[in-house]
């Protein structure tokens, strides 16, 4: 049995959720699996409520889960809050509890979203990229203050956080083409010179994998003129932002992008998008991030390889039959909402 | 009387700065301006020749000078030196001991690249950005250390040292479209926090520009799918290299991109791509970006922009005639090499 506590948080997260959640019973029937769900507060509406936005009765039932299914959190409306009480607050209080220190967003393009691409085709086709950022370290998390006149962040990192994420960008590797590009800054950060000496040591215990090096300024221009020689990529928290957002454009939107938020015991899983309060409650949001975050679940946390594939040929199937929610719809898709679309995924399950 | 110091560098520096220079020549008879040009070692051959890539003889030249034309520096020869020894070092030490905070660098696509870049035309079309850099504060310059277990890069910023590059960018805003958009990472990081009070503080000063926040992720992402809604960008040091670098692609190619370095009496002008090793001494390497380099250093440093848009405007007509560097080249393009292709926009002046 699999505990599952679901956080729909805000804007568009409760809506995703709920229509994503039925799959997951399906899934359950069929590769008889089982479930249990407890939903709670969390993000701005946690604030909201309990002036708190990662409230202690949240943190207690994550705690005796084994994975958190989370929608998205955040808003205008808790943009003036100190830091330590905004939504985002919540997050990386998560991300630290939980020890996530690792997160894994696959970014793929689909022929069928040609048209909703800023790519000419023979730049993106078959792109297919994991993207692994370090989730617990680095500027995020190192000491931060400030006074009316200055302010300072500190990347720090250390051998062992860098250690274990590089390992899982290798052992990832192994998993699919033995290529693994390593992103930092070492021509000016110290941190970065660590990250690529730690880097150099444990790819000797991975003599098949070939590795590259980049710096980050060039790793940005590379992933837009030339996508396709990625497979996967390891970095660290700050280039990790940055770079996943950037390789969400090769997804053709954000509503495409699933993660998984790994480390220790329990997983977090949660669709790269944010809270998107523009189209909140209107059945307009892409659910298919969050289907994909389930397929992960069921991947990492269930070890059920079969039912994660299970989700994601559906959802291939569907989109191939030209269905689509308003952000990824080209002049030929049927266009469907938040409901119907996670409906079509769950039918061909 | 204008005193150059021309600082040619390693790889293919030497060979676009002596490709441009004559230009400079013909500029100074056409609009009756006088240069002084001496040349000094810097970077990873001053490294070889003196065991420092800037020394002190080179600093003092920069000193009595009021611009410097830098080539490029770098190469894998001297990556495994330590830090303050390697080519970057002289980079960065003579943007700090100049003062040089504010980087300029000018995007713009041309029409006749259209089969270089990857964009399908009509996301690309009309782009014309300028990214200016904060270039003596944040993660470069702050505190940073390290032994074998751990490395740490301080992010640091003072209230001065923000008001006075966003200011910048609000004048560069009102003598274009009135736009800025100022990118941060303000729900993570307190130097964001800070960034974007100061820049909502001088905005007051403006209130004809229109201001805009974004994340530095989402900046990322936007700058892919839908780059023509920025005008002018400004933000920090990380986040400027990374931007910038990405932005190149809007352009074709890093070849085409100038830059200007300001902040205190002396200018330092660059091309924005590095030393290209690979193609290094074989006439390959395009001129453009160190050409346009030097228009910039004639509207900033001789505020002569009769002369620099002279150059800007030769450069346009030898593209649009369809000469091009490798680089640039597409499948109906006159190839040239370096110098010629110097030559035909000096033809043009
Ligand atoms: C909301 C923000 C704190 C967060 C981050 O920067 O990590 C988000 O951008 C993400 O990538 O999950
Ligand atoms: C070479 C490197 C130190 C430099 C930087 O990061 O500033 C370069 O990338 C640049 O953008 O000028």
């Amino acid at each position: 049995m699999t505990k599952l506590v679901i956080l729909p948080g805000d804007g568009i997260g409760p809506e995703i959720i709920d229509a994503s959640l039925p799959i997951l019973e399906k899934v359950s029937e069929k590769f008889n699996l089982e479930f249990s769900m407890e939903t709670a507060d969390f993000g701005g509406n946690a604030y909201d409520k309990h002036g708190n936005p990662f409230p202690d009765e949240t943190w207690e039932k994550v705690q005796n889960s084994n994975a958190v299914i989370l929608g998205s959190v955040g808003g205008p409306k808790w943009d003036d809050l100190p830091r330590e009480l905004r939504p985002e607050a919540a997050l990386l209080g998560i991300r630290k509890r939980l020890g996530l220190y690792c997160n894994i967003r696959p970014v793929k393009y689909h022929d069928i979203l040609a048209s909703k691409v800023v790519w000419k085709e023979e730049y993106i086709k078959g792109v297919d990229i994991v993207i692994i950022r370090e989730l617990t370290g680095g500027a995020y998390f190192g000491a931060k203050g400030r006074d009316e006149h200055k302010a300072f962040d500190n990347i720090e990192y250390t051998a062992e956080e860098v250690e274990r994420i590089v390992r899982r960008g290798f052992e990832i590797a192994m998993n699919r083409k033995k290529v693994l590009h390593s992103v930092d800054k070492a021509n000016v950060l110290e941190s970065s010179r660590l990250w690529r000496e730690v880097t150099l040591r444990v790819a000797k215990e991975y003599p098949e994998v070939r590795l590259e090096h980049l710096y980050v300024d060039n790793a940005a221009l590379q992933l837009v003129i030339n996508p396709k020689q990625f497979d996967v990529i390891v970095t660290e928290n700050m280039f990790g932002d940055i770079l996943s957002d950037q390789a969400a454009a090769l997804a053709g939107s954000l509503g495409m992008l699933p993660s998984a938020s790994l480390g220790g015991e329990i997983g977090v899983y949660e669709p790269a998008h944010g809270s998107a309060p523009d189209i909140a409650g209107q059945d307009k949001a892409n659910p298919l991030a969050t289907i994909l975050s389930l397929a992960m679940m069921l991947r990492f946390t269930c070890k059920n390889e079969e039912a994660a594939k299970a989700i994601e040929v559906a959802v291939e199937k569907v989109m191939n039959a030209g269905f689509a929610t308003i952000d990824i719809a080209g002049p030929n898709s049927k266009l469907v909402g938040t409901k119907e679309m996670a409906e079509l995924v769950l039918k061909e399950i």
